[in-house]
């Protein structure tokens, strides 16, 4: 392929989807056919309305420090293109002359690179077109995991480690509120954030299964007798067996009437759970916070190895782009203990499919990881997980309280 | 002074107190006349109990781990000893043969000491008292700063750095509350994270300022408007100018009728605020996170300056107990661009008092803070701040969307 490069971002900002972004405008850049490399803002919608930059005429210098900027460098979009919105967007490229069209999202996007890459071939215009995958919920199928969701999980992981520590100077019941509406990929990184036996999270409340209130209950109540206290990691997609959103449950059984006209906003999830365990059980000290827009957009909270995979995904895309024939979804595929390779995956076999937590990582009760989903997620945190440590010293005979 | 010590950690976690516990039990255990170092479990709560750990049978080398892991060692208590509650604590301390008392904690903890001194010197009871400070609140007087507070000040602005790059991503109303009933410290510090002229948080609420609705709804507008975005950094504790808390003013406004029942949890004054947003200013996409517990515990986000000065203020508090000839505070002031001593100040006049941001750090528009603020706070961050970089490729002309 010669000519003319488009990169952008779609969907929900990473800590590391700028990676994705320079690695492919790097690597275009090392290619004597390539005369200009373009950037589209905030993804499709950018396309549509012709907002490009010419990163030709970007030193390498300040992308390779973009590059370990989080959040998308180009700016991102919720729009989730119909057939045609696509239509538009080939027009727009053709009339640019674009012949690389590479774009960083999830599932949204990848298919809309499927459906573009078709209007393309409808009009018999070479166009090559490849999805760079990324996404914290990790709901991408066929790769082994996407860029973007280790880093995430390790702020959740680290964020559950203060919070256990919180938590047990303190005690009382904390949950914490994770994102991911049909995943439960990042809400179960909490549980990497465990070190001693009786550290939290004790619970976990994943998408993948049905969330019964009694028995919720019921798990809190026996944690608490336990080891007085309790920390809670809980998806914010958590729904009940017939699909029914738990907050939405919640916020009626609390005869929160007028809540009706307010649309559960951040912390609803989080609050109406402690308001239930409040009610219950009789716990006093009950705290919720949702992690929120942090978990995915900290700064200073990164997985090297996620940093390095996301840049590599960029650079293969255009690799697959300029010594291939074929338009694709860049997939990474795990060999080791630990390494990768990278596959270009068709797109009509990733595209609008969503992958869920493998039985194999759920423990039994539902409420916990296996050990196999540890030694999924471990390697991905990358290097320097921070460590807690407790005091060990002896306890000193009572002297006034004596038994 | 001779004999034995007793160390104790009172009030909410930091990512540091740690470094001021191992601070004074390393520093004590150096003492050939120190026979004994105990920590009691849980604050006052522990010493009531007589719930003490033997910390001279802790290995050097696991006391500096527990020194890098944030939160309360020992555990910690929200028990606000009265006078009879102090009595029990001298008692105890009595029957162990206590002479030198060290507590780490805020406010409410130095006047736990103040009292407990007290009793002491009733009873002709050789026994010295020192307060060690700690508060991610940052209000303690007479001190520059409270060790706790530059880590938690550094979670804040790095917190609202990545907020930022998220909200320009994907534009909108982004707000974030932060802790902080009184003192409007930890909220300013979200300014830290500004790099760019149009940076977030472009605006700032702190208790120090009454807060007024319909001026938060034009500064909103106004700043919408100029940036087709906002970010906004707003303290858990604001209230109108009558001192009525904005999370319970909203509440009612909104005529949430059932929600006067439902105590205002970890989200309310975020959920809120982004509910009076939509509706005054017909903003769509309007967002809120509540900073919760995550920004006084989180693993891995700390200030080596923080480490350094909280691990400081241990040990000058054991040597001015085995050198000097009365108790106190120990307090932190400021020498230099950016150096620090270390005094004793009398426990009166440390005892219950709260500071405020001063005028001088706020600006007159009241939703912003000053150079001096940033002169203040910068060198408390530390070492290895991170820093967010933008693309800056030009403007590609337009083919199909000529004007």
């Amino acid at each position: 392929m010669t000519g003319k490069v488009l990169v952008a971002q779609g969907g929900g900002p990473t800590a590391v989807i700028n990676q994705s972004l320079v690695g492919a405008v790097l690597e275009s850049r090392k290619f004597r056919s390539v005369e200009k490399v373009y950037g589209a803002l905030h993804g499709v919608r950018g396309i549509v309305d012709e907002d490009f930059l010419d990163l030709t005429q970007e030193t390498t210098h300040n992308l390779e420090l973009v590059g370990e900027t989080p959040s998308s460098g180009l700016g991102s979009t919720r729009d989730k293109p119909d057939a045609a919105y696509c239509r538009e967007i080939f027009k727009v490229l053709q009339a640019h002359g674009i012949d690389n069209f590479f774009y960083i999202g999830g599932n949204d996007s990848s298919d809309t690179v499927r459906i573009v890459a078709e209007e393309a071939k409808k009009a018999a215009y070479g166009l090559r077109c490849i999805h760079i995958p990324k996404t914290i919920d990790n709901d991408l199928v066929i790769t082994d995991h996407c860029p973007g969701f280790p880093s995430a999980a390790r702020f959740v992981a680290q964020a559950f480690m203060g919070a256990n520590l919180d938590n047990a100077a303190l005690p009382g019941v904390y949950i914490g509120v994770v994102m991911g509406r049909h995943a439960g990929f990042l809400t179960a990184a909490a549980a990497l954030g465990k070190k001693f036996p009786d550290d939290g999270p004790h619970l976990v409340y994943i998408p993948e299964r049905a969330f019964d209130e009694d028995r919720f209950l019921a798990d809190v109540k026996a944690t608490y007798e336990r080891y007085g206290r309790c920390v809670i990691a809980v998806s914010e997609g958590i729904a009940d067996k017939d699909g029914v959103p738990i907050a939405t449950k919640l916020a009626k059984e609390i005869e929160h009437d007028a809540h009706g006209n307010v649309q559960l906003g951040g912390g609803a999830l989080g609050d109406l759970l402690v308001e239930i365990i409040k009610r219950k059980l009789g716990i006093k000290r009950v705290r919720g916070d949702t992690l929120g827009y942090l978990q995915r957009s900290f700064v200073g909270c990164v997985s090297d190895v996620d940093q390095r995979e996301a840049r590599e995904v960029g650079e293969k895309a255009v690799q697959y782009a300029m010594f291939g024939d074929r338009d694709g979804s860049v997939t990474i595929h795990r060999t080791g203990w630990y390494s990768v390779d990278y596959h270009l995956t068709p797109l009509e076999d990733i595209a609008g499919k969503t992958k869920v937590m493998p039985d194999e990582f759920i423990a039994e009760n539902g409420t916990d990881v296996t050990d196999a989903f540890r030694l999924y997620l471990r390697p991905l945190l990358g290097r320097g997980m921070p460590d807690a440590f407790r005091l060990r010293g002896n306890r000193v005979a009572k002297i006034l309280k004596q038994d």
